[in-house]
Order: structure tokens, then sequence, then C-alpha cells
């Protein structure tokens, strides 16, 4: 196969750290992104190059470009965490084949992505384009954190953003496993669908009282993890309230807030823990069978129906510079960007 | 041995908790405690009744009868955790003997204490009373919180109130381990003689630029473990100012701020962890042979000056009431109450 020489993509103005801690809503790309045509990336040993079919915006990939993530920009290259496409050139068995992948190299948001090989998801042919262009970040820390609740013995968790994507996963897998999510989320608005979903309680964050609410319902239910994709003041107070040997497990930071521990001496007399989980530290030290095995009940899962997809939008490559900050703020949906449109 | 049927005892005048966070400084007692002639405890089984020789004053203390620690005050009950003394009454082979002693069921600022038979320490005859009467809680903290360092595999660690008697013991296991102490302490005038015990680095709160100061010792030499007795605004930013994989370990409240988590992504992209040590849980869950075989290592290296018992005062029991709040005010140095005098 022959790739051109050229190709169109989102390509990042700055390297390394911005410093600021802006969270992450984005209301224009300029400052960050251009649109320009480049050298499609060549790969080297271990790399495999893929058309992209259809490329995810995380809020991760938000942090990123803004210079907020935990690794450092690279200017000049295209952003972009993760997609779906086709392998069409490096050393791998996978050559032609329609894979997900999580763009070490050369970034998803761009008519060709570059990886390591090594990390190449295969997709079953049923999978539909928004699950599998999505099935590394979110799903994978889905399934990597809900690994921590199981083994935490509790028989409820607490999980905030719980209207993301990644939060009803997260929901859909209590309800499977019998564990009952305790969804923490900011409208009332959100309440009615996550309950139906599996939410065993539904704390809202806009409503009268939820601190107090949280307590009652912790009283009985006695959750022992809390998965925080917020980092907000009433994070750390949902903590405080939790039982003895609770542990908050931050994997986001959506609030610019600097919570305060207004009750550290429940560190030393309930063993109660604060710790951050990585998706890329969690794949480095898995046991490596988890992660194959993961990617088998994923695609099972989005094709059965028991996890679904929600579609904020579908932005063409050609125009997400416009578009896409637009997309991004709709509620209770995922963007994706189109580079073949 | 016939005991006698009333004693001398700073009894508590609360139940449970106050629901305050105001820290361990006391200037008055008289709204926590009473002088007063009680019933000499009678011993349940598996109990032992203590004469005290002398009882410890810990931070712990403090905390507790303001109603401010881990385990609820009991009204009516002597006051202290902690002692040396006589075995006098129980089940136990080892009436008669010198034991030093934590008081888990009748307090320690009095003529008699008691507790469980199983806890009791038994001391070397050539081991001093201010070292015997305080070798629990803070010796064995420090030996337990020393094992958390070496495990961190680090070469140096970081303490605070590093001019506490724990803070010296932790520091000269430091210098006997060749594992770096990097002393945080408030005053200047406190650096010299840490240096001299075996801090490789002292950082002076009361400086100019702390933080400055300490992110350059942390550059060259890499601590993970940060023992934090202090709770305060600039322990969180030295936690943040440490390297990746930095574990913060709290054990004491010295402060009453609420400490705020600026840096909260380091959690998730830095593997940082905040964490509590209590001793009560830490004797439950450690091997069992490590306790004994700890305090042939405490009363070893006191009997040896590897450690030592700084003393501020010695107050006689029938006076603490007055004297024990001036004493406690001296900088550098145990507090201890004499019940025979």
């Amino acid at each position: 196969m022959t790739l051109p020489a050229q190709m169109k993509a989102l390509i990042q103005l700055h390297d390394g750290y911005s410093g600021t801690q802006t969270g992450p809503n984005i209301t224009d790309l300029t400052p960050f992104l251009t649109d320009e045509t480049v050298s499609v990336p060549a790969p080297g040993d271990g790399q495999a190059v893929i058309k992209v079919h259809l490329a995810a915006v995380n809020p991760s990939d938000i942090h990123f470009i803004k210079g907020e993530y935990g690794q450092p920009r690279i200017k000049g290259v295209p952003a972009g965490f993760e997609g779906l496409g086709e392998v069409v050139a490096g050393d791998t068995p996978l050559l032609g084949q329609r894979v997900s992948f999580f763009a070490s190299a050369s970034g998803a948001w761009a008519e060709y992505a570059m990886t390591d090989a090594s990390g190449l998801v295969p997709c079953r042919p049923d999978l539909a384009e928004v699950d599998a262009a999505g099935q590394l970040v979110n799903p994978l820390t889905a399934i990597a954190m809900f690994d921590i609740v199981k083994e935490s013995g509790a028989d409820s968790f607490v999980l905030n953003a719980a209207g993301s994507q990644l939060g009803k996963l997260l929901i859909a897998l209590g309800r499977d496993h019998g564990i009952k999510p305790i969804a923490v989320v900011r409208r009332t608005a959100q309440a009615e669908s996550l309950r139906a979903l599996g939410a065993a309680e539904v704390i809202v964050t806009g409503e009268l009282d939820p601190l107090g609410t949280a307590k009652d319902v912790f009283q009985t239910l006695k959750p022992r993890i809390l998965l925080d994709a917020v980092g907000d003041q009433f994070t750390s107070d949902l903590f405080f309230a939790m039982p003895s040997h609770a542990r908050w497990v931050n994997y986001g930071k959506l609030s610019t807030d600097a919570p305060a521990l207004t009750q550290l001496g429940q560190m030393i007399f309930q063993n109660k823990q604060i710790e951050g989980f990585w998706l890329t530290r969690w794949m480095k030290e898995v046991d490596p069978s988890r992660i194959p095995q993961a990617f088998v009940e994923i695609q099972e899962r989005f094709i059965s129906g028991t996890w679904k997809t929600d579609v904020a939008g579908i932005v063409p490559l050609s125009n997400a510079m416009d578009k896409l900050p637009e997309v991004l703020a709709r509620p209770d949906g995922k963007a994706f960007i189109d580079p073949r449109a």
C-alpha cells in the first residue's frame, strides 16, 4: 500500500507544559492547535501507521493540548490520543486490519496516526465505529477502576461526574456485578436516566444539602471507594463523610478547586487514603493477561448493548477547529472527529 | 499485695468527642480534668493493675482530653495513655515486675493504672525511668514509621516537627541506618542541634523561602516518604514538591490548618499518595514478632545512648493541674507526671 506524502491534521502549537490548571473546558482551540497539512508519519521499528476512520475526544485530550496533562506536548505533532482506523504501514501482522489504537507517536486528530504496534487492538467487525473509536481510554479505565472497586470488598461505590461517558460505563458495571453505584452529578435532570441505567442512589450537587443526602446514603450502603473525576471541595467533603477505610481515587480534574483536607485526622484514625489512578501506569503494572481479556469484555459489552456510547456529535476534521468546542459543550455525550470528512 | 481502696488521679470531666479541632496546645487543664480521689481500679479477666512510677505526657494525650483524638473520652476515668510502674494486681506472670504500659482501661495520670496484661512491656533494670515511661508511644511509633521509610527504598526521608521527642528518635534512626533525614522545624535555633544529631538537611519554616530550600534539597536527595505530625499548608506544599511516588504519611495534627491539595493531578501522574499512620492499628496489623523485637531494640538504644529522652520537666501529680501547661510550653523536651510526689 502506498501512503500519500501529506495529510491534514490538527497540529500542536506548543511544547511541554503550560503551568496553568484551567480544567477540561475549552471554547477556542486556536491558542493550542492549528489545522495544517503535514507529512504522513513514517513508522520506525515496532511502530504502525493507521489510516484514521474516527478519532475520540476525551477530557484528557483537552487537558493535554492546554499543557495541563501529565505528559509534555510536542510542538508540530498532531493531537488526539485515541481512535479507530486501518493499519496501513509498519511491521505488524495486523496490516490491513481494523484496529482501535492509542496514538503514542503521532496523534489521532489527523488522517494518519502512528503508535507502537504492540498496543493495537483488533476490532470485531460488528463493533460500531463510535464504540471502537473510544474503546481504549474510557472503557479500559472503567474496567481497571472497577477492579479496584471489586477488590475493596464493599457492595457499593461512589463515582462523580457520573453522567460522563466513563461514569455511565461504571454504573453499568456496578449494576451487572451487583455492586451498588452511588452516582454524584451536578444537575437534577441527570438523575432519572442514571437511575434507569442502574445507579442505586443519585446525589445531585445542585440540590439542597447534597452532603446531608450523601451522609444518609453512606450510612446505609457503606461505600469504600470514591472514584473521582472532579477534585473539588465537595469531593473532599464526600470523602470525609464516607466510612472508615475509604479510599479517594482521583483520576480527573474537572474542577479547578484546590480541595482542603478538613479532617486530616481521619487518615490516621479511620485508615483513609487518597491516591490517583492513571491508565498508563495501570497498563504497565497490571498482569498483562488482564488487558486482552478486558478488550474481549469491552467489545462484547458494546455489541450486546450492556454498554453504549452516547454521541454528542461527530465533527469533520476539516472544520473541527470551528465546530469542536460547540459539540464538547453539549452535556452527556462524547465528541468525535472524522478525518474522512 | 493489698491495694489501697482510693487513689489520687486526674479524672476526665467529659464523655466522647468535642467536635472541635484546636490542636495539641493547652494553657489550662481545668475545662477537661479534675484532680480527685477515686477508687483504685479492680482488674477483670486478662487485666493488670500497675502502681505508676512515672507517666508520660504526649501530644495524643492532650488531643484526647480535649475530645479531639480518634477514640472517645470516658467521663470519670483517669487520663494518660502511657507510663512506667510495678505490676501489683492481675492474672499475669509479671506481678511484682517493673513494666512500661499503655493504659487501655484506666489512665496513667494516677497512682494506679489498669490495662490488658498482654500489652505489658518488662523493662531492663538499667533502663532509666524517663526512658521507660515513654518507651511505647514515641519509640514504637518511630520504629514502625521508620520501617515504612526503609521499605520505600529511598535513601532519604522528610520529617516535620523534627525537634519533637519523636522527631529526634527518627533522626537518630536515619543516621544509624544511613537513610538521610531531612528535618523540618519552625525555628532557626533548632537547626544546629538537629544537624549534630544526624539530620542531613534542616528546613526552617520561619526562614525566607523554606519551600525553595526544600525543592533544592529534594532535587538532590529524592525522598519518597514525608512523616507528618503537623498537617498544615506547608506540609501539603512540601508533598507536592517531592519527587514521583512520594507518600505523605500523616500521624499528628499540630496545626489547625485544613491543607489544600493544590496539585491533585500529581496523585494521578506521579503516583503520589496520602495516608495516615496510627500506632494502634499498626500493632494489630504488623507481624506480631516485630513488637517484642522492637522493644529489645528500643531499650538497647536508650541504654547505649543512641537514643535519649530530653526532659522538659517532671511534675508531681499533686500539682499537675497547675504546673503541667507551663512545662508543656517548654520547647524541645518531654513532660512527665510523677504520682509518687
